[in-house]
């Protein structure tokens, strides 16, 4: 018992066994020994990771919370058939989706579970569940093997990944802290020593090009590894976890199977304090874009809300300005009105702020600030967790608390400093629906990233009006590569011409060359926001093409002038040579009607690389009039371009699949506008969600464009100005100046002896005719 | 004013005018004259076509009932705008979707809300509106010319065809009906002589090609002479609403604009009797199908209630065994599970219950028979009519008194006798979702019916499994033909290879000649639904093809024996000739494995004629082994198809679009198994639902087909048996007797050394190995 108390003390308080040696043999500092006792024993208090006594405390004696209630239930009812059916730990053999790799999902998860239901109900089986998937993890785990499926460049044991590995310590560690007080000091001892510390240390030690570099993975590595820590007391482990591995230098950049180099970035620091430096910019933007960053919130918030309540003096939630909240509000305002993440660089379409990952972060964050607008977002997740800010949260709502998530437009600047780029939101409301534009001129967005410099989509309430592909990828599904990233990610999703920016000479940006594209990023001109009818971004793109410099400018106009929201999208290249230059719009479907005429084809392959091998051409016609019009049908909603076009112009109407054998690409349709031979071109055009079609009445409306023309009226490196005129003949005159961006400079241009006058970067006049 | 009380009882009780001028010399007739008079108004009380007197009291005096309150609210607000901003009645100019086709219709429709709201209000100006509007067209109907666009057989003056008149004159007879006691008798002569007798005797006399056939704009035409026949108390428009015009005989069988003959049938009868004996079958389907019934459906409930109302002593509503009510439930049954009308012919996908036609059925049919069972489906609708009926719905629903609408499987006869084929709906229970299969072995539907015999399509949930494609078309929708049907409904859309059935040597049933195919019908041969986990339909087509018998039997398995319900699909054809057949499968999207290599090519077009000259061939796929596996992803749910194969069939992907200048069609794909150079074939398939997929949890739940092999084990005009194993090795065989359908009977087949025995059509054995 002594010896046990002894090991027990070293664990917990990390002592140096010399020291501690001299202390056991010196009776007189048994007094000593028992008040650190003591205090170690109030210091491990369980639960008090991600639940704590108090907030049990608080649970059980608290008022009704319907949603709560309703998460208890779903959680029992969720394990009850493995409770009854007994524990599977079986060895370890499948790759994502197949059996023992969803199991040993599945164990984490429901232990989990099991032990925050201990906790909540006081039901001693669910701890006895835990106990028992524990001792039969622990019983194999020292001897397991690398796992047999090779495919990842740090396998683990139980899963074929580290990165599942971790996944499954973060949850464990939280499963083992709830039943901590019902394990017998042996149990604890035989979990800690052939459970815990060697999957630790596996996940770190034993895999530092896993756990050492900045990156999701990492983040999920530091957690596991810390949260057990904390869980154990092992304050060595929470040190690791915090401030990572001692740094390697000159290792090589190889690259992980996500593509991303290893050591990338980070090279001067690691563990869990240099992610959350590295990871986010100040405004709290994720460089790897909100489908990565919405599971990489999961181990941020566990983990911080676990030292929140273990090491309250590390302030972690006030660490770097708060940007942990910061992150949780920036990945909310990424999400088109389902509440859909924008499926910028490899991310799958549909995920939502219905994940789990980021309910724990709405919940979390709420439990610390108890903003009100966040308990709108709980509403429509639908769903709490099974801790005290869950309960938290579901109170508010059956308080009747919630307001509503204000969505708003925002520059979220990209890079740990904030000056690497930024992702631009703009919104406006179309009746009761939200039209949004995402625009991009961020950095490359590490191994994920695409080669979409400048690159936008557009929303219509939940519609894609120009859809940014997103991966090609179905994840966990085996059919289709055992829901890995699909080859055709890679030459087709990655490419420019699958996203709705410049593609210069039918080659993508940065030649399609990630080791350089990650180097570079897009430069914000102008971002204002203050006229709420007429909200600007302007960003610029110097590296992306050896000779050819990019600016582009999305004006989206709304008000009384407006049958509808407009968008004008002004994008320029600047080169001394001539080049092709193609600008896709991702329509997707269905081509309604153009004011040219169409020249069908048999569908021709219309390159051999750059995500042109996968296209084929349907149609084309040559632009005989000043103006490009398109008109197509989605989702029961009628769309438009508008476009200014020049004598040489063509338009492409485009499908993807070719070079598809699997057929692992969506048959999606796009709208290529083709300058040939031209230097300096400016692309001037105005999209529009004009209308919508009911099925069931059968009634349009608004089915044509409100746009009668577009105009460039002048335009080169220092000033453009055009015109737009709708069908009630009524003229907006745009100015803008490209090099200036001062609020306070006066512009004046002479033109065809008219005299531009304006301050600041842009200026709008409309005019009836 | 004794001229204009002449006058009045001339037009009222159709008086040979010499003997009314009897009655004016002779004083002593004044005490008779007084008492006809009396009748006259008596049997002129308004409103009484579908407002009555005693409903608007009803509906005064009654409870709360907040839908119609909300119906109330909506007619006020619709009709708002027109109300201050004035009468628009601009002379015709454009076709549908054009402003004075849609400002008409509009008129039309704001008139009979005017009207409802001046009965239900009793606020005088929306009954002013009524009159000032038809001042207006009173002041320029009779000089207007034929309508400038010439389209249609039958063009109106006010429409493009008289059809669009006709409707005008349904909702404006209940609008002169709902003020006829605000107007003075000047202005009753005007309207009645200036308009509504001229518009009528248009409708009929003038346009007896649109006026008297058996057909759906007939029905609109009858309807719309009757009612304001009725309105006008008017014997012999009634007459000539109920019994039609005198009919020629030896008309031309001229074309109509929807491909119908004219006096196609019923050139023995016509008139509103004629169409109800005709358009039903005995157990209220309408040959046209569903979305036609839809819009039939108007003419029939509103007409017929204004009889029943004027005419009490006809039984209208009794009339054909009650066939109006039979029709309204068979048009509830042909609905998948979000209340969408199954798309067979010429149909629009999309339209539903929820259609201001079937809220019109809804309401009239619960007003009649008060069946709970209903208000769940104006529940779904939730919008109800401005009169009695609606009121009655709103206050039933008020009251709790819905009961879910029970969607059974159903047999729906065609043809007036009910002996022209049928179709054959299975319904089951996957979890919440409804596996519906909708099987067409019924008449060719007239001009708008497709070359599909035998074909069938299949919903889980709200989701298509295998589609009708529908109709090529986008009512209303300028941009595509003027909204008109598109010339790819009849190259594509109405052939063959574009529906879920047999093509031999690539050629469309009746070599797609309607002629022929409107005298032909499919046979029914077995339909039982007795054992809901064993639904079964088999039906035979000898016509379609000139030496091709075929013969089609669905059976949909449930219960514990399937993870989910299986479709098998028992396809055999016999001829004594060699042929090449074609089993299209419209799986829509998209493609996730096969178990055959694919050899994936340019797109190549199929054909050059009967439907096959819009496909494109994407990849083909010798089949080497016993079974073909197929397996597809549609929002977000997995599909398998897993069918017999024999040495030399073939498996095409194909995709739709070739030949499409103007992108006219849905690029959908779709799965070709081919059988070359075959006298007699059977195609045995199971489709399954089994999988699905969330983009949120990123989980698949049972992606992989239940269906390890399918098998033949005998084949031929008698009999067929075979055996689906399951992946635990359960095996099913099913033994079925194709000749004899007495379920009496007692079978028994020896095949290589197994006796199999039974009694009926059909039976099942199942044994696990």
């Amino acid at each position: 018992m002594f010896y046990e108390l002894n090991m027990f003390i070293t664990k917990a308080q990390g002592f140096n066994p010399a020291w501690q040696n001299k202390i056991i043999k010196h009776t007189t500092y048994i007094s000593l020994l028992l008040l650190i006792w003591t205090t170690a024993i109030f210091a491990q208090s369980h639960p008090n990771l991600i639940l704590t006594t108090e907030g049990v405390k608080a649970i059980k004696s608290g008022g009704d919370a319907p949603l709560f209630e309703q998460a208890v239930a779903d959680a029992k009812s969720e394990i009850a058939y493995s409770l009854a059916e007994g524990i599977k730990v079986p060895i370890p053999k499948d790759a994502g989706g197949g059996y023992t790799h969803e199991q040993h999902k599945r164990n984490y998860k429901y232990m989990n579970l099991a032990g925050n239901l201990y906790q909540i109900t006081g039901e001693k089986m669910y701890a006895k569940y835990v106990k028992n998937m524990l001792t039969e993890y622990a019983a194999i785990y020292k001897d397991l093997p690398l796992h047999p499926v090779d495919k990842s460049y740090s396998r683990g044991k139980l899963f074929w990944q580290c990165l599942n590995e971790a996944n499954w310590l973060v949850y464990t560690s939280q499963a083992y802290d709830a039943v901590y007080d019902c394990l017998s000091k042996k149990e604890r001892k035989n979990f800690e020593e052939n459970l815990f510390r060697p999957v630790a240390d596996f996940l770190s030690v034993e895999n530092p090009r896993f756990f050492n570099r900045v990156h999701n993975h990492s983040t999920w590595g530091n957690a596991a590894v810390g949260m057990m820590g904390l869980a154990m007391n092992d304050e060595e482990l929470i040190n690791r976890a915090l401030y990572g591995l001692p740094i390697k230098e000159g290792a090589n950049l190889e690259k992980d199977n996500d593509g991303g180099f290893i050591y990338e970035k980070g090279t001067a620091k690691a563990g869990f304090l240099a992610q959350i430096d590295h990871a986010f910019s100040p405004d709290g933007y994720y460089t790897e874009g909100p489908y990565y960053q919405r599971y990489a919130m999961t181990p941020f918030m566990l983990f911080a809300l676990s030292l929140h309540h273990n090491k309250p003096d590390l302030k972690i939630f006030e660490y770097r300005d708060g940007i942990l909240l910061k992150g949780v509000y920036a990945l909310l305002y990424q999400t088109n009105q389902a509440g859909e993440f924008f499926p910028i660089n490899d991310a799958m379409k549909g995920m939502s702020l219905a994940t789990g990952a980021v309910i724990s972060a709405v919940n979390i964050a709420y439990g610390l600030n108890e903003d009100p607008q966040l308990l709108s977002v709980a509403k429509l997740q639908n769903k709490v967790l099974l801790d005290h800010s869950g309960y938290a949260v579901a109170r508010g709502l059956h308080e009747g608390k919630a307001q509503p998530f204000f969505k708003k437009s925002v520059e979220l600047r990209d890079g740990a400093k904030g000056d690497e780029g930024a992702l631009g939101i703009l919104r406006t409301l179309k009746g009761e629906e939200e039209i949004a534009v995402l625009f991009k001129y961020a950095a490359q967005g590490l191994g994920h990233g695409h080669f979409d410099k400048l690159s936008y989509s557009m929303y219509d309430g939940n519609t894609e009006v120009l859809q940014d592909y997103g991966s090609a990828r179905w994840v966990n599904i085996d059919h289709k590569a055992g829901g890995r990233y699909l080859k055709e990610n890679k030459t087709w999703a990655k490419q420019t011409v699958a996203h709705n920016t410049l593609v210069v000479d039918g080659k993508s940006h940065f030649g399609g060359k990630y080791d350089i594209a990650t180097t570079h990023h897009s430069d914000p001109y102008f971002f204002d926001i203050k006229n709420a009818n007429v909200q600007i971004i302007s960003a610029k793109e110097s590296n992306a093409y050896e000779d050819t410099d990019m600016q582009r400018t999305l004006i989206l106009c709304n008000g009384d002038d407006f049958s509808s929201p407009i968008l004008i999208d002004v994008l320029a290249a600047f080169s001394e040579n001539e080049h092709q230059y193609d600008l896709p719009f991702h329509y997707a479907e269905h081509f309604m009607r153009s004011n040219f005429e169409l020249n069908t084809n048999l569908p021709k392959v219309m390159g051999e690389k750059h995500g042109y091998q996968h296209l084929y051409q349907e149609a084309n016609g040559n632009i005989d009039s000043d103006n490009l019009q398109f008109t197509w049908f989605n989702e029961n909603k009628l769309y438009s371009i508008t476009a200014q076009a020049a004598a040489g112009d063509e338009a492409i109407i485009a499908r993807i699949g070719a070079n598809d054998p699997n057929f692992n690409l969506r048959r999606d349709a796009l709208l290529i506008h083709r300058k040939n031979k031209a230097k300096n071109v400016l692309f001037l055009s105005v999209i529009e969600a004009h209308g919508k079609y009911s099925p069931v009445t059968e009634l349009p409306e608004n089915p044509y464009s409100q746009i009668k023309s577009v105009k460039v009226i002048l335009h080169n490196k220092k000033y453009t100005i055009f015109t737009i005129k709708d069908i009630h003949n009524t003229q907006h005159t745009f100015m803008f100046s490209n090099q200036d961006n001062n609020a306070e400079s006066i512009h004046k241009v002479e033109h065809e002896g008219v005299v531009y006058e304006w301050t600041g970067v842009v200026t709008r006049a409309s005019s009836s005719q």
